[in-house]
């Protein structure tokens, strides 16, 4: 689709120029290497998890993004305050439902979450995005699917039932809105191999949305860049330490030419 | 000893073949690091902390690490929760009782989860392991004991008492349950300049006791992989930086005939 | 000033001779790379931040960092507790304000800590520095701030107020006790693109502080220190990622002597 990879470049040079304040509530693990990501790629991220500031931080940075990574209790209740009141200023918020499904905290703390505030998007794997299910879903369970093509039905019908856009990350990403549905084929088989690239892809997409209307756009653009990094670290890298440090460098010296050039969406 | 380091390529063959899900509860310090650390090995880490999980994530998880790093109340309580559960399913539980012997804090911390779960492995520096001695106990504090002979002895003597297995890591390990003391000699002096080789040490040894029954073989081959990352990392890095991403890329293409081959074990 | 060059390459010596035990109280963000700073440098870190245990590590740590980068309400009381310990003993003090006068939370808080301890260094941007102000401080505030001169004349009446030395640190250092005031002005461009650098800076000052009594002479050395690493990390990469592993590599290998010969304090 020649209008996105088109699209992408500018949001990568849209984003250099105004280098959107981006406020994470993301776990330990990732915290640092988000933080670089962004950075490296020209954002301006912001660390803030007190009940006692969010509110105030997420007024000034504009826009949120959610992690439940390394979620507690505490946590959980900054989350919702910070998404309440973006959700009132109307300013976009991502969901990275990190483990859902796999522990009865995190799936309920992403279901509260999402019931709570107003999502633009949620990302995660395809297990995280298929546990967050109604009860009363017409999708299928993330067992009971088998194909591509079945994934990519079930993203459709549940990104319509929660009225927000949904990305699932792996060898190809798959974006939807219920309406559309995009894939972005960009990517490099050590990101596996490093913790967080999930986590950062979120971070990024977020840095899209602040300059990208779109929630289907930003977000497919956004992956590609992240995936076009990934390539072009895999060129010099062979093992998961130096792609790590590549792949942060490619975020910094990727042209919105390049990005347009090389970028596979469709 | 021929035997061991045979066995050190099994192990680390077996890891890459299963991919064991290693729970950490570990330090805010070195989660990222140890994260990259097992997924460039070939495990899959998984770090969850909060009361209203560890009890989920550590029974499919299998197995579990704890590290009292950055330790508060809280996350005493969720080891003990974490641990107890894991001794019920009769799954590996590994401490590094970081600092413990430096705070009246981490000593107790360190004391109660020996007495509440029921430990596989503890790893440590010499004065960190001995500060877990009972009131009672006939070996000697870390102060007064002057050669390695000593440190053997009296590691011997505290794992019988303990029950367990103990690993006392620092250019030359000492792995002993009492009745057999290994030494393993690989390393390099760079790792002392890295924050969290200890803990990625731990790590590392849970992923092996995860595909390796033997306490002390699974921790003894563990130490001569890392070890031996150690000196590879040592051949193409002159400074902590690059020497700690050489690492992780070590730990990734380090093959289990290397292993086998240069692994000192005795 | 050739005088506090030569100190600087003193100073660098000293640490690496007495190796000065860090405690760090400060964010998540920069937990990691801040103590691989401070291990490559030839420093001792440790990491403790409950309410537990940080006077008991301050009393025999010597000497404190408060950094309020990711705080919350337990954290602050954490940091006045080991503060009024440390200030009990003489020992030095330095506080990283980051995001004060940002949100309140923050400007309380490093408020709080200002008059709850005896400070030897505060060391932040312009606007976190002019946010510690007092309601009837005779320094304006930053919107009101055209030029590096007025930032320089604010600063000084600042540091007489709260009888403290300050470090504004940017492309330019500014460092005054209200009486002298030092500029140094190593650095590089790509500093601004990875996350830590700050924290970092406050945390080699104390190393600094731990060799060296006066406070304006330690601080001016120290940023010397770490901008020197900067430039010759400059000279070796030209993107973040490899940039922040080589400033790791150029704080363990730059020498006494090239600390002398290229530090620019004046």
């Amino acid at each position: 689709m020649t209008n996105l990879s088109e699209k992408a470049g500018q949001n990568l040079e849209a984003v250099r120029e105004r280098k959107p304040l981006i406020h994470n509530i993301t776990n330990y693990v990732v915290m640092n290497y988000t933080a670089n990501a962004l950075l490296a790629m020209g954002a301006s991220p912001v660390m803030a998890h007190s009940k006692g500031e969010v509110e105030e931080m997420v007024s000034f940075a504009g826009a949120l993004v959610l992690n439940i990574g390394t979620l507690d209790d505490d946590w959980v209740t900054s989350m919702v305050i910070a998404g309440r009141k973006a959700s009132e200023k109307n300013t976009p918020i991502i969901l990275d439902p990190v483990g859902s499904g796999a522990t009865t905290l995190r799936t309920h703390a992403a279901k509260q979450i999402i019931q709570k505030t107003r999502l633009s998007v949620i990302r995660g794997n395809a297990s995280e995005i298929l546990s967050l299910r109604h009860k009363d879903s017409q999708t299928k369970g993330v067992d009971s699917i088998h194909s591509v093509e079945e994934v990519a039905h079930t993203a459709k019908v549940l990104a319509e039932e929660l009225k927000t856009t949904l990305a699932i990350t792996g060898p190809v990403d798959l974006i939807t809105n219920g309406n559309q549905v995009i894939r972005v084929s960009n990517g490099h088989p050590l990101m596996g191999y490093v913790t967080g690239t999930g986590c950062t892809a979120t971070a990024i997409i977020w840095a899209f949305l602040a300059v990208d209307d779109d929630p289907v756009s930003a977000t497919a653009t956004a992956l590609a860049f992240l995936g076009l990094a990934g390539e072009m670290a895999g060129k010099k890298a062979s093992a998961p330490g130096t792609f790590m440090i590549q792949l942060l460098d490619a975020l910094y010296t990727i042209t919105p030419e390049q990005l347009k050039e090389w970028g596979k969406i469709e």
